[in-house]
């Protein structure tokens, strides 16, 4: 018997009718034979309501606490969803995180899962039960209640598909699967049978709606993970290892000659940037040190030259963040003495994405040449082995996602 | 450093208002110097949404995963007054059912408290933080999540009081203490300063609002109970044991004599007649036996000769068992051959309850002619050393409250 991980999101589970939607497609893939085990996001908008609840006591909450009242959320779904397995004749049972095993570290609201002890759900499993556990949340060691943060129920999931050695994790959500871009913005976009892992985390990081953890803790393990729509029957994609022989792959030679796979936006950045930096050795860490402590995370760094003998560093932070990163930034500009810091919104990422370009050349001259011919400008370029990121004026970046979709003909299956 | 335990019901926690107004007096208790541990119900009216979204899914919701359910409410609850009372400056945290230690039986939606493991509650109040419990709720050995049943709270409350050896347990609801009798009934009703646990414990089962099973404990293990509103500041009413020693009485030399101490209303009470029995040995057993065993409680039952050489028995049940009782007792009644079974409801009982009422005679007879010069029937008397209850017409129960406490005078510290 196969062992199957499914994970529903809060959209899918909104209301009772959706709860029973969700339940149904849960019991196909039980009596298709295979053991599943279902991991829950709390019901859509239950999160906000206890955010709101939290807000009408205090303004900064403490973090431990959140944790208890958030994961309230998770146990009402799960809970419900084995209400509505039972009325179908299903043998369920809920388990929370804490009862499924999951251990995490002690980073309360964005908590790390450290282990999970599967030995409660073998043993349900065992008896014949669906067994449903709540998402995003996990216990420390000394038994304190903690939420993993944003996508915390897809790394749940995930991770539980890992440890239980299952053949599958299926995330279904209100997509119905990964595209060359989005379709809001490039109406030829194209849902993809299959992605690439590392495509995957290139593009969950530059703008889809997955987290990185999630992709990461999937690509480490090697189990498949499919994307998939709650609400419709369609096939999804599959996210795994191309060349994984134990999962055959379903490319069609003319997609694996297909080198740009996607293209991401992001569209939660802000430039910060210091100039006229007398530059010494330690200036860099003198500056991104606080900011990781302070867990901002920096995206794309430019150094260069400036008047004088001087240096300009710039560097993009989540839109978000720009605020505390400016508090945190500009005494150590002032200490270093530096002329000017300065932050600057209104600006997108676009990225494109595929593990086909790593070993063909002229990618990146064929997209600024596009962008360029569209009139928009360029501000920072930034790439990795798979992926080339530009910075542009955030008003111009739909039009840039169409010219590069145009461009690579991605609306085609080549 | 004496250690309080303060309970609050969920009419107290209502709303953001409210949960502030609760957490500065449990803010006042811990500056007066005191070590604070708190039991919290669910919010108002959450619980009521929880069963309705059950309602959504299915008529017949499995327990165990009800209690999963209904547990959330108290968790969230706790997470607001801990964050309540770190806005006051006060060092506090929440901590479930379970991270209390309360371990249950597996009897699931009315779990009966097996022990408590308080060694996380004493580490964190050594560490000076004021401990908030989720009320209601506790774990089993195999670690699944149980809820106490009606009064659970309260329950919590008083037996951790108990384990923690607590000088008292303050039981905050929405009265401001225990009356001579229901002042809706009658307007001359007075609050009493103190009560005896074996008084409360017959008030409790016969109309009170406290559940019997939390007076049980505190009677068992010695620990004073004061009922007082969350609302005011009124002194409330002290449970304790009359002539504890260690317990300074403030009954006063008046109340001392006055050996009516309250008036308990119950009206949610049906009848159950089983006419013409041929009597026989073990004929109760095969009436009651099974009663018991689907855990419908049988208060009154009076048992008489009926015309040729029959036996004749009647007894009440609560009227929201009375449906099935009757499908208990009308097959077995068919089995052992006797006449009619039938089941009425309009009936309620009304209850003189006093300590020192044992070694003083013509209390009863006293009550009888009061209600029979009002034109009020008894259908049916009983009585414990320190309680008569008669069974009368519902409709005439609020004037018989009247009556009896002009009777005995209650409106008086005598």
């Amino acid at each position: 018997m196969s062992l199957i991980v499914q994970k529903y999101g809060g959209k899918s589970l909104a209301d009772a009718d959706k709860i029973r939607q969700v339940s149904r497609r849960i019991a196909t893939a039980r009596e298709q034979g295979n053991q599943v085990v279902v991991v829950v996001s709390a019901m859509g908008g239950s999160t906000d309501g206890l955010i709101q609840l939290a807000g009408q006591i205090t303004d900064s909450p403490d973090s431990r606490e959140m944790d208890v009242l958030l994961s309230t959320g998770e146990l009402v779904s799960c809970a419900l969803v084995v209400m509505a397995l039972q009325t179908l004749g299903e043998k369920a049972i809920s388990l929370s995180g804490f009862q499924a095993g999951i251990r995490t570290d002690t980073g309360h609201r964005k908590a790390k899962i450290a282990s999970i002890a599967s030995d409660r759900v073998k043993q349900e499993l065992d008896k014949g039960n669906i067994v449903v556990i709540a998402g995003f949340q996990g216990i420390t060691d000394s038994m304190d209640i903690t939420t993993l943060g944003r996508g915390g129920s897809d790394t749940t999931a995930v991770a539980l598909a890992a440890q239980l050695e299952a053949v599958r994790c299926e995330i279904y959500t209100d997509v119905d699967g990964i595209y060359t871009a989005n379709p809001k913005f490039a109406p030829k976009a194209r849902r993809l049978n299959e992605i690439e892992y590392d495509e995957m985390l290139e593009l969950a990081s530059y703008g889809a709606k997955m987290e990185p953890r999630s992709i990461e803790i999937a690509m480490h393990y090697g189990v498949p993970v499919l994307i998939a729509s709650s609400l419709t029957e369609g096939p999804g994609t599959l996210i795994h290892r191309g060349a994984d022989m134990t999962t055959p792959s379903k490319r069609t030679v003319g997609e694996l000659r297909q080198h740009v796979r996607s293209i991401a936006v992001d569209k939660n950045v802000a430039e910060i940037a210091v100039l006229g930096i007398n530059d010494r050795p330690g200036i860099a860490a003198a500056i991104f040190e606080p900011l990781a402590e302070a867990n901002v995370s920096v995206d794309i760094i430019v150094s260069s030259s400036g008047s004088e003998g001087t240096t300009d560093f710039s560097f993009t932070v989540k839109e978000d963040d720009l605020k505390s990163a400016l508090k945190i930034v500009e005494p150590v500009a002032k200490e270093i003495g530096c002329r000017s810091v300065s932050g600057s919104t209104g600006l997108a990422k676009i990225s494109i994405v595929g593990t086909g370009m790593q070993d063909a050349p002229g990618y990146a001259a064929k997209m600024f040449r596009a962008l360029s011919k569209a009139n928009i400008n360029i501000d920072v370029i930034t790439t990795s082995e798979i992926r080339i990121t530009c910075l542009v004026d955030e008003n111009k970046v739909e039009e840039a996602v169409r010219v590069l979709h145009d461009t690579f003909e991605l609306d085609k299956v080549k």
